[in-house]
Formats: C-alpha cells, sequence, structure tokens
C-alpha cells in the first residue's frame, strides 16, 4: 500500500503532526484526488489551537483541512461524469440525503452532515477520498489557488445574495477572509457604497484593495457616524462577518430602517442585541450557514465567470511542512487567505 | 363652543383625568369622528401607569388612546370619497408624506410620524378629530367592538403574514390580544398545527378558545418539548408577542431548521440572545413595526371577510367613567381585550 | 420467475391490454412495491388513445400507470430507511441527480428525467420497482384511495402555493381532478372567495361540493362579470387547470391589476393571448410543471395532516379487467378521478 | 397674462403645432417648471402619427410631452419639501392616492391614473404646471439630458430589477432607448452575460457601445443558437422590449427552464405564443407597466450614483421648431434617444 505525507490531529491537545499514512480508498461511489493546492479555515486553526468546540466536537486522529483544488487520479466504479486529470474542488460538508432538508434542496442544514476534515479524514494531504456527488470540476487552465478557495468564497456568495446587491449601500464587518470577498462582491454587482469595518489595519489595508468606498477601524472610529452622512438614512444591507458583538452592534445601528443583515460570523457565546430597534426599525436578520448545495456553487461559478477578482484576498502561501508559521500568522491575523501547498 | 368629555393625561405622573373639554375643530383634510367603542392598547396602560418610555415620550395634556369605531359627523372641505354616518375606524399613525419610506409603501415606519393619542389628542374622547387618508371605512352593520380592534388585529396580520402559514407549525408566544389574534389567523389560514404559550391561565384558557391545538404554560411547561415530538423537526414560524426573552429563547429552540420567526412583542432591554444557534440553524428574524399601510388593511379586511372570528377575544367592557377599573384589570393581565364605550 | 397482471401498451395504436408479465426484479436501489389502487391521470387517457403525442413519445411494449398507493415487499439491497410491509406511494419523476436542475433544488424540471408508466414501466400492474429515492411513505392506516392521487394533488399544490392564498380571491379554471383539488386547496388556505368553471355540469356539481363560491358554466356564463362585482376590482389569483384558451383569456380579463396566474393546463398549440393587458395590467404568469421535488410532497402532506379533504373528488373505482370502461368514461367527462383496482 | 411656446396638438390628424399660449397657472399643491430639456417618447410619436390607440386616447388640443428636466421657477401655497432654482424631472403619471392600488404602494397601477401629456398638458412647451408630489429634484450640476430620461430609463430599470442580475445571463430584445438602458444596467448589476437583438444595423452599433456581449440582427440570425452554446442551458433572464411576437418567441425559446421574462414593449395585438413550452419549461413572465412610485425612482437614484453611464443613448438633439425633423428621424428608427430643446 502506496502511503504519503498527511497534516493530523493525532491526539486531544493543541498542535498537528505530519505523518506517512495509507494513500485512502476510495468506494465505489469516490473519486480520489491529489491534491494541488489547499487552504486553511479559522475551523482548522481552532482545531490547531483545540479551543473548547474542538475538543468537544473532534475525535482523533483525523487528518484535516476542506478547502483544496486539486486533480481526479482515480474514479470510483459508481461514478459517472467525473474523470481523471480533471481540477476540481469540492462541497465539504457531506449530506444524508434523505431528511427533509435534504429532500427539499436545503441540504446544507443536512440533519445528519458529516463534515471534510472533521468527521472524517481531509485534505491537509496529498491525497484525499471524496464524494463524488460532492465534487465541483474546475475548468482547464483554472488557478488552483482559487479554486483552494471556493468554500470560503462560496460563505460570502450566500451571505450577499441573500439581498439583492446592486444600487445599495453595503457594510461589511469583518475583513478576514470572507469579508474581503463579500467587498468584491458587492462591488460587482453593483452596490450604490461599500462600507467595511475592522480593527485590524492589515485587513483594513486589504480591504480598501479590494474596493471598499469607506474603510472604518472598528477600534477608534464610529460606523454609524460614517454610514448615516453618506447614505442620507442608513445602509441597506449589513454583512456581519466578524462574530464580534460590537461590530454588529454598530452595524445595525447603521442599517436604515427596513434594512437587513446576514449574520455569518460566530460569537461563541450569547450576544447582548437591542432587539426593539430590530422591531422598530422592521430590521431583518439571516442567519446563514455554509453553502446552499449547490445553489451558491453555481452563483460563484457566475460571478468568477462574470470576472470576480478575488487575488488580492490570498495573501500566503506555506508548504505543508511550514503549518506551524502559516497557524502563526493566522493567529496574528496580520493575514488574508494563506494557503498550504503540499 | 360644544364641549364633550375626553380621558386626559393633564400632567406627569400616574393615572388619567376625565375631562370636560371642547370638541376639536377640524382641518380641511379632516373628519369629526363620534366615537362608539374605543379599546385599550398596552401603550394606553403603559401613559396610565406613567413607565419610564411615556414619561420620555408623552406631552401633557393629551387626551390618549388610538383604537376606536366610531362615525363620521363632519367632512372637511378637502375631503373626498368619505361620508357623514359612516361607520369607521383608523390607522392611528399620521404619516409626513415625503420621506423615503412614504414614498416607497413602506409608509408604517415614516421618518417624521406622528400617532394618535401620543403625539396629538387621541379617541377617549366623545370627538376626535382624524386626517382623512388615515381612515378605514367600516360595512353597514359592522360590529364597532370590532372596528375597535382592528390596529392590534393589523399588528397580528403583520406579524403573522409575513410567512406563509398554510400547512405550517405555527408558534405564537404570549397569548395577550394580538398573540390571540395570531392564533385565529394561523387556524384560518390553515396552519398544520398552533402552539401558544403563556405564564397566565387566563390567557391560556383563551388561547385554547381561539383554537390553539397546543397551549403551554411556559411557567411549568417546556416548549421545545412539545413542539419537537409534535412536528419531527420543529415549527417552521415563530410569532414572539409577549416581549419575554425566556419565551423567545424558547421558542427559537422549538424552531427548525430554515425557519423563521416574526418579533413584536417589545422587550425594554438588551436581550441576550444565542445568534450562534441562529445562524448555525438558518433562522430568518423578522423586526415587526405596526402596520403596513395599508396593505396590512385590506389583508385584514379580507381575512374578516373570509369569517375571521376574533369575538372570544374582546372579553371586557366599561364605561368612560370606570377607566381605573379598566387600567387595573389589565394591570393584572386576567383579561383579553378590553373596551371602552363613551 | 412469478408473473403477474399489467395493463400494457403493446404495440403503437389506441387500446390496451391486460397481459401477463414477470414480476419486475428490482435494483439495489429499488423496491418492489405491491399495487393496491392506481388512479387514471390525464396522460394514460392520451396513452390509451394514442394521440399525437403519445405516437411521438411512448415507445410500447410499456406497462402504462403512474399515479399509485401499495405496500413494499422487496427492498434493494443499497436502499436505507424503507421497509417491508410499508404503504408508500411515488414521485414518478425519475431524475438524473447531476444537471443543473437536479443540484439545485429543482429535480421537477431534471434535463434527463424519465417519467413512469411512460419511459419505463408504469404501475397498472400488480406489482412495480420503484427508485427508492422517489418512494414517499404514507402513514399506518392511511387510505390508499387518497395515496392514489398524491400525483396530481401535488400538480394542484405546486399550482396554487406559488401564491398565498389567505384571504385572497382565486379563481380556477377548469374542475377536472387537479382543479377540483385547487378549490379544496384554496378553501383551506383561507381563501376570501373561489371562483370555479368549466363547461361540464358533472364537475360544476363537485366544484360546489369542494367548496367555491361562484362556478361558472363558461359556456352560458361570463367569468368576469360574476367576479368582477363579487371583488370589486378582480380576482388575485387565477389557477388555470383546463387547457382552454378561452378559459384563460377570460381568467386573465378577471384579474386586478397586479393579479397572478398559475398555468398547469396544457394547450396542445399556440395560445393567441392579449399580452398587452399582461403588460398593462401588471400580471405575472407563472408556467408550472409537475411537482417540487419534494418540497410540494412535504406541503401536501401537512395539508392533509390539517385535514384537506379531497374525497369528494374521486368518484369512480373500476377492476383492471374494467379499463375500457374506465377510459370511456374519462372520455366522457362524466367523472372526477377514476382509480383502477387490481 | 404672459405667454409661451408649446407644441400641441390642435386638433385631430397627424402632426404637431407649435403655438402661442399662456403660461399655465398652477394649483396650490403644484409647482411651474421653466423646462430646459424635454425628450421625445414613442408616445409621442404615436400622437403625432395619429395612429388609433391615439385617435381612441387623445382629446385635442392638448400639449403633449412627458420626459423632461427642468427648473422650478414657482411654488405652489401648499407645497412644503420644494424651492424655486431646483432642477427637477417628475413622474408623468398623476394618481388618485384613494384607490386600492394608491393605498397598497402600487400607484404604477393606479386606477384612475392621469398621464402627462396625454390628459393634461405636457411638457413640450417653455413652462408646465407639475404636481408637487410628483417632483423628483435633481442634484445640483445634474445634467439636464440624464435628467429628461429618467421616465424611460424607469421603465428599464422596473423591468430588469424584477430579477436580480448578478451572475446571470440575460437576453435583451429590442434596442430601443429603454433596451440599452436595460443593457447598462445588467452590466452595472454584474450579469455574466448580456445578449442583445434587433434587426436595425443603428441600434444594433448602440447596443454594443452601451456593453452587450453578443449583438444579435434578428432578420439574420438566431437568437437561440448564439444564446445556448454560450449559456450551457439558456439565458435566466429575458428582458423584452422589442413589441414584436418574433423577439419574444426567440427569446422564449432561448431562457433556460425556471428562466423568467419581464414583457414591457407593447405588441398592439393579440400574440400567439407556446403557452406549453412556458409550461413545460417552468417559466415566469412579468407584465411591467410604468415605473414603481417611487421605489423604481429611488433604485434608478442609486444606479446613477453608483455610476451607471447612459450618454451613449442620446444621440441627437433638437429645437423645438425642428419637431417635424426629429419625429421624422424617430420614424426612422436610426437613432437612440432624442432630446428637444426649448
Amino acid at each position: 500500500m502506496a502511503s504519503m505525507r498527511a497534516l493530523q490531529k493525532k491526539a486531544p491537545g493543541p498542535g498537528l503532526e505530519l505523518c506517512e499514512v495509507e494513500i485512502p480508498q476510495i468506494r465505489p461511489d469516490q473519486v480520489l484526488v491529489k491534491i494541488e493546492m489547499a487552504a486553511i479555515c479559522g475551523t482548522d486553526l481552532h482545531i490547531y489551537n483545540w479551543d473548547t468546540w474542538s475538543a468537544n466536537r473532534v475525535s482523533p486522529p483525523v487528518t484535516i483541512g476542506h478547502e483544496f483544488a486539486g486533480r481526479i487520479v482515480e474514479v470510483g466504479e459508481n461514478v459517472t461524469g467525473l474523470a481523471e486529470g480533471t481540477l476540481v474542488t469540492a462541497e465539504g460538508h457531506f449530506t444524508c440525503g434523505r431528511c427533509y432538508y435534504c429532500r427539499t434542496g436545503q441540504g446544507h442544514i443536512c440533519d445528519d452532515v458529516k463534515i471534510l476534515g472533521v468527521d472524517v479524514d481531509g485534505i491537509f494531504a496529498e491525497y484525499a477520498a471524496i464524494d463524488a456527488e460532492n465534487i465541483w470540476p474546475l475548468p482547464d487552465g483554472f488557478d488552483p489557488a482559487i479554486g483552494a478557495v471556493h468554500d470560503p468564497l462560496g460563505n460570502a456568495v450566500h451571505s450577499a445574495y441573500v439581498h439583492g446587491l446592486t444600487g445599495k449601500n453595503v457594510i461589511v464587518t469583518g475583513c478576514g477572509p470572507i469579508g474581503l470577498f463579500c467587498i468584491a462582491l458587492a462591488r460587482q454587482a453593483g452596490a450604490r457604497a461599500v462600507f467595511a469595518s475592522d480593527m485590524n489595519e492589515y485587513r483594513i489595508e486589504l480591504a480598501k484593495q479590494l474596493g471598499a468606498d469607506h474603510v472604518i477601524n472598528g477600534g477608534s472610529e464610529d460606523l454609524e457616524t460614517v454610514v448615516k452622512p453618506a447614505t442620507g438614512i442608513g445602509a441597506d444591507v449589513l454583512l456581519e462577518m466578524s462574530g464580534s458583538s460590537q461590530a454588529l452592534a454598530s452595524g445595525l445601528r447603521s442599517l436604515r430602517k427596513g434594512g437587513a443583515a446576514s449574520l455569518l460570523g460566530i460569537f461563541s457565546s450569547n450576544v447582548s442585541i437591542d432587539l426593539d430597534a430590530v422591531i422598530f426599525n422592521q430590521l431583518t436578520l439571516y442567519g446563514i450557514n455554509g453553502r446552499r448545495m449547490f445553489d451558491t456553487w453555481f452563483q460563484m461559478q457566475a460571478a468568477l465567470e462574470a470576472g470576480l477578482d478575488i487575488t488580492p484576498v490570498i495573501t500566503h502561501r506555506f508548504k505543508f511542512e511550514e503549518y506551524d508559521e502559516a497557524m502563526a500568522l493566522m493567529n496574528s491575523g496580520r493575514c488574508g487567505k494563506v494557503l498550504l501547498v503540499p
């Protein structure tokens, strides 16, 4: 049996280990993918840091990672429509196919989901076995770095496209990779103005590069005092990508009456919120989970084909063996999207 | 100048006074209405009790009250389409007609609204001057008691009709008059099941009368443990009419993934809420303010014409001079809707 | 190999033949169903009559029929979640699972659909092999007659639920089984008024039984002159189930401005339509195909659990061997839904 | 009484007359506007040509024209919020304010509308009296030529924004001014691809200038054979601006299943349409009338503030006295939008 390198959480506790493990055997409904490019998600960082969520959710040993682009090198016998040599990425949520949600086009909130790199071995490895129905083929010559960030770009598309953005005043709170993608999406969709806030100057610079019209450092400036004069009555749309209760509060205060917010950033604990303002101002709050399967993926494909440029979001690339350095950088926040190259 | 009796807040502080005042003069765009039936809103009770909100918002002296049915006795010279003798009620929000909201069919969140019985003299009086464009004519022979509760019924219609209710599992938290109306509306719309919760046994009885399938005393029973088995995966819709953060929390926990909530009950202070559950469960929260003008009113008219029966909600009638008794009853919570007869 | 009786189109041309054929072998992802009740669709009648559509679409020999209830008697080895002895019906459209539509919750318009009883052997037989993912389990003790009409009831639900019907004035043109189901659905959803039209007195009687408020014989009465006075401005919703261009024209004329129509009835040739009226009156026309998979099925289940009574629609039952008589009755139009009992 | 020049239809029959007439007196709720720039609508051309529609609809004598920009020179005594010297344009539909439509944010389909330049004297004149509530103020320094085409630009916004256009494949049939505006709007909104068709080479050139990706001469090329390969499954959205039944048919054939069309172009007689394809393909057809008041106007303002460039649509300017020449040019079709300068 041939072997490969894989970044595994071998046992409970912080850190990862670069191991030599067997190349996975595919099931008849899977394909084997040779990973060309991986990307580090906040979830991977949580597992690396071994926070409370990870300790409760993850059962070592497991190869982590779920954002990737790679090439199909083997096709299961029951698989149709996929061929060796195709560059692909994949949706990392494996759904049951039988629950209410799966049967009504809402597989992204499947009642019995398994997650790549969390519940099953992931893609921080040279090879990965992936269910064929989760595979998303990429065009010939597609940049694997862009392929590797489809998962978080999909989060941004899902959050942003809940709203029509054309001609709208749009706030993005939190300029991590998903927030930055949101800025690019709002720009592409013909937003009237894009306001972005973060407390990290590195990310504030990236927000400007992505095309935000107004960039606010939430640590020293007040979002509302920027948004209200620039819009007259407040913004139409808030895309909350920070998971900061302060950012949420300032974002909601900066919306016009009748405005709406997508919530994607995770808060990790209860949030104290002025719901009476939500009520009196007739606001709508949308909780957003993952990516619609595969509506969001088709929308993402169309946005990219229409020329969406997200390359500035990708700021660093590390080799697999430099994983500690990559994770340290991510913990520092002085980065956009960080890639891992096998 | 002829005079009339009116219930006024004469000066800051608790209580009201039954005064003899001049019958109001109408402007050319107003009608004069002889009040046949009034109803007491929670807002009136707040002003009677003189809580913090009232102290900040209301400038005595003012005749309070905004829920009524009455007959037109005088028509302003610029008014067309209204005639003396017609039974009417009215929308109590007077809008500016010029702001973004007024010009886009969202007058209910007008930037410069004036409220009947708060900003201008209200209808706890024998006569009231009302802007013609706010008048809602009622059919010949219509029950004035039902006419007098159009305003809160409209709140219920606005909250409920944000969602399609047909075939849905619907939770109503808070069985005051608006919550009770919601139960009736969900029944009429063909809900699959209606779950209602309150902590007040009097209102729990009313909820049963209105047709709730499952009635939960939130003080001793857990909503989620009733809703989940009866629905399999949780309810589709939550109509939050209580303004209780506990009720909201149990209501949100009882929703299925992808479910939605209308929030109408006011909380009076920040609410600590599990937004991560809103996000992971892809929930949508709609803040609801007043009644759409006049979409909600036409919907209400249609619901009544289709046979909506809300008579059990109206539990008590008092004469104007018994206002202290009526307010005491409302403070006790042992009532549905309470009417005042001039 | 055991044999069974099946109604087959053996060769091009009118009629059917009751044959003795082998009981079908199931694939690993199928179940074998013993048919307890079948229902005749208009499609079956077209194939029986061998009209132009059938001659172009159907390749004999084939067992026809796709509306049924039956019991699982064998479960394929790859099937999970289904058990022998369960009463079931099924969606008769087998989808590819890979096209844009299948991957975005729109399998009902799959680019590579196969239809039960048209492209593969159907259920006018004692047994049928059905793909497990198309199976819709029914509760213990469920009436097989109601189970057998889920497919057309789903057409009605799909057509009707495009619109909110609560408080609406609803027109149903065409009172065949699907139109009759629409009447029941509109009633259950709290429509303000239901107007139904047909030219067949037998079906007009059924429309009354199902609860239509106004029933119009399109041959002698004008729909618009009934609808306009009863609604003031015209109806909100038209459910076009007749496939008659005259009925469509009168239905569209009877809508209020801003109204909407679902089109399900097939016209068989181009229709001359007053599109300028559609434009000036800001109407919306929805083409409706089949049933959303499986959103419509869950909605149907909820409507039935909420008490929808469609039993009056089912007017006749025949034994398999009486198929000529059943088809003759359907050709006469003097029937609602006609069942075939194996 | 001061006098002014005005282009009037003096009596039934073709042509116009440049007359000397009294400057209109404003009512207390109106403003007097000095016209700086007028634009010719297809409606004006119909009245000039005196076609069947005009003969039935217009009662001479009347000053025609309704597209303009001008400056307020007098403000009625009941008007608030408008000042002399402000550059403005206006919505030309005067609504009753009392019907179902006016009271539900749908004034654009008011039951008792009066149209500027048709039912009341229009703006092909040096001055015009306009209802204050129809006035749309323009920013200081705004180009009067762009102000003068707000009405047809609003038609385009209304038609286009029924759909989300971001990432969509969009067809525009008919490249008159409104079709050209649609191309610009689709581009701004981040459409994946824009397909435009016309039979007039002059307009085909303009369509390219506005940014259409694929331009089809409907006289010699087949839209479907261009759209299908470029999109894989067909376009998402059709914006039908031509009023040609052939263009409509080819547009509908070029849509993907589940696609949608806005219909704005007037056909002048019944259209023979393949409704069965609409049904089987689950298409939706939206009839579009005028501009939503004033939702569409705010959307238009935002699109312009976001940088929408429609200047190439405006191809010719004539002096009032050259009206015959201007109308002849419009009859030839070798133009985009044609302006008249007082």
